[in-house]
């Protein structure tokens, strides 16, 4: 059953780059999304409820896209529809 | 039934790519639009309900990119019309 | 049929490869055309009409060049006219 | 038929390759056109009507550009004239 | 045959990648020239009718590039006159 144990080792590297990758630039983008918020709140603090609330609606979007890479890692670590091929 | 097992490997390893990649740059983009609607928003906190609508609906457009990238990434994993061939 | 084999794998491969890139850069243009219309909006609130029909026309145009790389992704993984010689 | 073969998976790349890079930088030059019109649009909204005419046309140019590689890569998948050697 | 078919999977390669690389930087350039006009007009909004006459004329000036590589990917897939002496 070698070539099964290959498949392991490819599976288990695959899950380790989509979601080291995947939550590379997710990063960034929120990094920049709060910087830009902490700065309105200097200039405007008044408007802090209107800004907070779009800051993490936009975060949970910026999110949204990190959870995809997330799943197809778990999916591919844990319920790979195409393991069974191996176990045949 | 070697071609199947390599299938299921590369597979694997195409569905993570395509998510990892196709989810890089949705992030980076929706970083920018939430920055430049809190720079906004510190301007204009008045027009607060035209500025977050409109973010909103950028949003879910530049999300749709990364769902199609999703997509592929699915079928590629749980119903590969191409995986019927090597199982004939 | 070991052609076919490989056929099936390179066409993944291409479906994998084409939505990746061709979402990529489209998700940028839309964060830039996203951030410039907030950036209109905070200075001219009250062309609050015109500049959204503007910016989602826009972004219609910009999903369209995503979508065509979808249509051949999904041709390739599904509907390929080139599958049948390797049926034959 | 080992020709054939090759040649569909080499039509299959290319068409891939095509339209990948094909709608890469129209994109961006749309979100550079679209993001320029909106702040033409902040800084004279009276103008209204030359600047979202004068984008659209420019936009429906810019995507003829995509057209142009969406009809090779569907010649080169469908009704690629250079087949009918390997068939004969 | 074998010349005639490595001729025809060079000639497909060739077409896809011509209209591919070629129109690339004509959708940059348009791009420039729209947002150059579009900010044209923000400033001199009475200059409209000059404007934008200049705009389509250089506009179909950089389509026509386009169009020539779209000439020559087609004459490379259709009617390469090359092509008879691979006939003979």
């Amino acid at each position: 059953m070698n070539e099964l144990h290959l498949f392991s080792m490819v599976s288990t590297g695959v899950a380790g780059l989509v979601i080291a990758l995947g939550t590379m630039l997710p990063a960034i983008a929120m990094g920049r999304a709060i910087a830009s918020a902490l700065e309105a709140l200097a200039r405007q603090p008044e408007a802090e409820k209107t800004i907070t609330r779009t800051l993490f609606i936009g975060l949970a979007m910026i999110e949204s896209l990190a959870i995809y890479c997330l799943v197809i890692a778990l999916i591919v670590l844990f319920r790979n529809p195409l393991l069974e091929y191996f176990l045949k």
